[in-house]
């Protein structure tokens, strides 16, 4: 029996998360989650769609995106995924999608402005958006530059993958992660009504202002502050 | 066994019915009922998944925020049901959801207008938004605070808590209520709905003109006037 | 046993069929059907719930509004019903419903241009949208009235209940008809994907152009015409 | 039994995906097959819903109209299909639907702008949208004419049906195709996708810039290339 069968089984139940949570079109969108003591983490294979998938076929890779267990092509995404375990060795897991709104804000290359306590209970900031990948880092090795991508953009705006824990890829989609893969894909689920509310709100109103700032702290506080007052 | 049994079962089967009726995603939503012979209410825990939730769950509070009864910590939002409780002796039962057209209003900070007669069958009135709430206030005690908020918003507007049984809390979500708890989560999906038909006709036609008061009066008097005729 | 219980049935099923297809929220809508030989209608109880009504709880009416059998209070929309039944002999059901689309133009006052062939596939007019009742009217026999203000509508445009099968009733909410009452049913259902199709292109493009006649006549035909091809 | 047995099961196969994927109302749709050996194609009946068909029911066709078996009349837009089939040896099936967000662009008379990259792992150029059809042509065979306007449109442009597998019927709606019927299948819920998500993204800013060439050319290249890495 494989030494990674429980990653394998994590990764597995966390993909089969996605079209649940109607977040994924046929194999649009991938999860993975990392082994921390064995540097290596567990990925959907490429391609294969969610009702034939089976923990099986989840392929384990190390970070510099060698093979080291399965017999499937890992996600296209995997040099993305890759790149952000190997940088933040905060986080233990991972999912892109193309889930709708958070996908059509993409789209737009626009931030999704905080406008509201379902936003700020989850982030203090706008979700940020970074701008296309120039011309030449595209022609090149694009998911690797993917990933700098995204952690430039972090670095950029002087923010942590500790306190925003998704970000869009601007034309693309949508990138979530947390401690643990649960987060990520909760974050995931998250970050789609998010886009979704934000999405209604600036078109009713397209001059609606951003939430004030003690609301934006309160908010956060209750969830993540020191002293947290919300869940068991 | 304990007294308060049949009350916990009442708040169980309510909060229940949030996630059925596609008004809360994970644990964005609570319900509570009022015992007033006994003086305490019950409500759901904070944090915990309606898939897990069960009837033992619920924590008894009374209207000065104590627990009377329960293992678990009750909803962050306590303080603000409590409030309402005390203050409004008339209700049964309270309902607050991020469901996703009346929380867009409410980040848009806009009263929801009367645009046709399914609202007109509810209330007579635009949907209230209240204000954001002052930046001492929101650093203070928030969520008992969200209750003034939600009080005086009427105060102001000389409007009762039985003839509009909802409100937006501007940039954080609806709070709906009722004599019985089902009727506070009737009145979460029709506020729901009331929402998004609004949504779609002020984005096809910003200029869209509120109901007329005849028909408003009309419409309201079939259902809840001295001579309704609506119902068995 | 009844001598209304097929029609007590066929109702039934009718008003089944509107949940499932997702065009009522609770008890926003109901269906009806007409026995011609007995100058009689079987309309839905007002205000009992579509998952504990039963073809028992079904009312009989006449065309005078009179409850012919029943234990229940028959719709507060009979009397609608009941002038469509007496002044158009040529159909055979009734629906009325809430449903999101088309009661978002109704509450704009506003046809339902003709805009694509899924519409011309059923009407080759727009959708009429008829302007609210006037003030002394409402004050009077409100949905007697409602009647009237649908039969002038189509006086006033010159178009006929058979060719026109639905309308929408401005500031309130959309009626269909048919020969049959699950023609009544499909027309419904078809009124709000036209109405969401119809929203959608015109938010997108607010200077849309109507269908081009040679179009409209074509697909009508097609269905419709003496010489129509569709179906078996 | 028949020598069309298992072409008539792949087509009943392919168009029960249809309501499952949620692209077709009632019977607006249709999918078929061909098989190149024998020179037929099998297609849906005419107005048979759904929830009654069965793969008996499914009618084979020459390219030239002609019913080869089935006792069903053939779906209206048969013609539309044998035109497809008889121009174009490179395709294996084909899909008509009305799918809301596709047919909603069709209604606007617009090309779909190429805006992201769930797009661009699909075509490389806008969603192409036909013109709407000459006066004469219309009243002449008009479904045969629809083949000719989607064949001219494609090469007006100077595009392949095997690069570019779908297009908008200007004021009608969708036709999508592939290699197998399955990929037309596919990319009939593609297609619905990504006009959902130009939808949104337009509606949220009306002057969103199209995907710049670099990525088009990447994201298809990864699928489609001579070195693709997409799938197993």
């Amino acid at each position: 029996m494989s030494q990674y069968q429980d990653l394998k089984q994590a990764c597995y139940d966390a993909n089969m998360q996605l079209p649940k949570l109607g977040l994924v079109l046929f194999t649009f969108g991938n999860a993975s989650v990392v082994d921390r003591a064995k540097n290596v983490f567990a990925i959907k294979p490429s391609g294969v769609p969610y009702d034939t998938l089976t923990p099986e076929d989840i392929v384990i890779v190390d970070f510099d995106n060698n093979i080291v267990e399965g017999k499937k092509r890992p996600s296209s995404d995997t040099k993305t995924h890759a790149l952000l375990f190997k940088q933040w060795p905060e986080i233990g897991g991972i999912v892109h999608t193309h889930s709708t709104y958070a996908t059509a804000w993409a789209q737009t290359q626009t931030d999704i402005p905080i406008l509201g306590t379902t936003h700020a209970d989850h982030l203090t900031t706008d979700v940020p958006c970074a701008p296309p990948m120039a011309d030449e880092l595209i022609q090149g090795d694009y998911e690797h530059q993917t990933g700098w991508q995204i952690i430039q953009e972090f670095e950029r705006r002087g923010i942590s993958p500790t306190e925003v824990e998704m970000i869009l890829v601007g034309n693309h989609a949508p990138f979530t992660w947390g401690k643990t893969v649960e987060k990520a894909v909760y974050n995931s689920a998250v970050l789609e009504e998010i886009a979704r509310l934000a999405y209604l709100s600036c078109t009713l109103r397209p001059e609606v202002p951003r939430l004030k700032d003690a609301l934006i702290r309160k908010h956060y506080e209750r969830k993540h502050g020191a002293n947290s007052y919300y869940g068991q």
